[in-house]
């Protein structure tokens, strides 16, 4: 079988690319059917950037708009069993430029879900969306029936999306499934547009003996979850059986609520006060009422059920971090 | 100032464009403030067919496709005050014709958001959205915060626009209320294609001496507002100041919750048993499907609090259509 991954170039796509490569196939079958996995033939990675890898055999790399359609007729045939759609305009780009945020985030994305209707074979699509999807007056801990309530251009283009996915399933053009991500943190590398980005950075650039700008306050609670466990919660989001979701197909994956004050304290363990330092405290508005707009936490009971798994405590988020990405030995405490 | 109504030719938009000439003004400044309405110096009527009056000098009637954008900007300008936009593919065709549904309830609506935008004035959008953008799981009496869960493309539709009307009026692109309407009954005229359609038509065929099928059991509970005082909400829609809607830009609109059972029963009292024998039970499982998958009642105190008013009783709702269609004088009890 094919997979494609939208944002095939990003962070989180070239991850999630290496992870399905080492597993070598996906169990699509209904559970508790005996079926071995189905092996990946051809996974394509399709970004407005060509991915720079990775270098493999099954792997076809595609350049283009995903707002054409043209460009994910290429993408996407009646052998593509699974489309991972993480191609995004990220949060405080799309409140910069609402028109860019619309044209990818939503029009892209009904152009992909009509390839697939079009395709015919109901192919699963795995949608990550987002804690920008609530907001406002917020039950301490969110619960899967609380009403969104979206406070910014793209928690709102994500939240039109969940619906439209829900429908193309509801109609069997499709088979979709919405994965709400928290927080994804700490990411390597640069910091980007998304208002969430300085959750990495107050992290990855102190321990890198760089300084950051943190935009909002310590008291400020964030939703988060490691990028190791992110791209397993994809993978099981893929392999879930559509049964099991029921009628709806949204999921709030498992996250780790953590304070900045928190994370800064947890950096000052495994990087020292020097670490902490490196920290500057810039408040930026812009920003703090994106970020605070969003749950700080909410129920995983549903997520648990269905077999996501997040991470144990802010410390294990650090530790996926300094392993996969730094290639420092876990140490047994 | 100019007002707009799309979906000006149909029976909502006709009853609304007679209320507000007969207002002839609309009262639109904060509230509290003393400055006198402002009164309604043209009236536009946009629909796919020729709106059949109000004769009226203050009456332009526009016929074309609300899905083109020049249409709308020939109906649209920037002495352009207030949009009604009622124009709409109800649920049962919507579901039937899948493509028709999004073109005119969803891509329809955002050119119509995208166009007072470009008019740069923040006009007053009062969208009508529905019972349908609820479903599945609910509680008894739906609540403000209760999750949207549509099953129908319908509801799938007016739940997207929802969202984003609330962006277009965060980002101050609009000034937008959308007021979900409960099933608006008993209305005159002929059947139409919305999955509803019954619960007018059980009343007001037996009263016009015509047998009718209802596609749904005596059980079935439905949330109703009359016509008369849909038209009300509609005209307070666009009266009520932004700053009392607060972050919410979406209405529950009161309504009667009624079961057919007990919709029949007052039928008996107003035309007796022989109304009632005119009632043919003819299942319909595709119209049960979507019909119970509405809330039979929500919780009406914020509406209540904003000063919008329901009818009192099934008994009065029909009431309101003899005196309304049938000019039966209203008799006290």
């Amino acid at each position: 079988m094919k997979v494609l991954i939208t944002g095939g170039a990003g962070f989180l796509g070239q991850r999630l690319a290496r992870e399905l490569l080492a597993r070598g196939a996906l169990h699509l079958a209904p559970h508790g059917a005996s079926a071995e996995p189905e092996p990946i033939t051809e996974l394509v990675l399709l970004d407005v950037t060509r991915a720079s890898g990775p270098d493999d055999v099954r792997v076809r790399i595609e350049v283009g708009d995903i707002a054409q359609r043209d460009v994910l007729e290429r993408a996407i045939d009646a052998q593509t069993a699974v489309v991972f759609h993480l191609a995004a305009i990220v949060s405080a780009q799309a409140e910069a430029d609402f028109d860019l945020g619309m044209r990818i985030n939503l029009d892209a994305t009904r152009i992909l879900l009509d390839v697939c209707r079009a395709r015919g074979h109901k192919p699963r699509v795995v949608f990550t969306s987002s804690v920008a999807v609530y907001g406002g007056e917020l039950p301490e801990e969110v619960q899967e029936d609380t009403a969104l309530n979206p406070q910014s251009s793209y928690g709102t283009q994500k939240a039109m999306v969940e619906l439209l996915l829900c429908d193309y399933s509801r109609r069997g053009f499709i088979d979709g499934r919405a994965l709400r991500l928290p927080t994804v943190s700490v990411r390597p590398g640069k910091p980007n547009a998304a208002a969430s980005s300085f959750a990495s950075a107050i992290v990855r650039e102190p321990l890198n003996g760089e300084t950051t700008a943190c935009p909002v306050s310590g008291a400020t609670r964030v939703w988060l979850l490691s990028p190791r466990k992110a791209v397993q919660c994809l993978v099981a989001g893929s392999e879930i059986d559509a049964a099991a979701l029921g009628e709806r197909r949204t999921v709030n994956l498992p996250g780790v609520s953590a304070s900045v004050d928190e994370m800064v304290e947890t950096l000052s363990k495994v990087g020292g006060e020097a670490a902490v330092a490196r920290i500057e405290w810039v408040p930026d508005e812009r920003v703090e009422k994106i970020v605070e707009s969003w749950p700080a936490s909410w129920d995983t009971a549903r997520a648990r059920a269905l077999g996501f798994a997040g991470d144990g405590s802010f410390r294990a988020i650090v530790q996926a971090y300094m392993e996969d990405e730094l290639h420092v030995p876990h140490k047994r405490h």
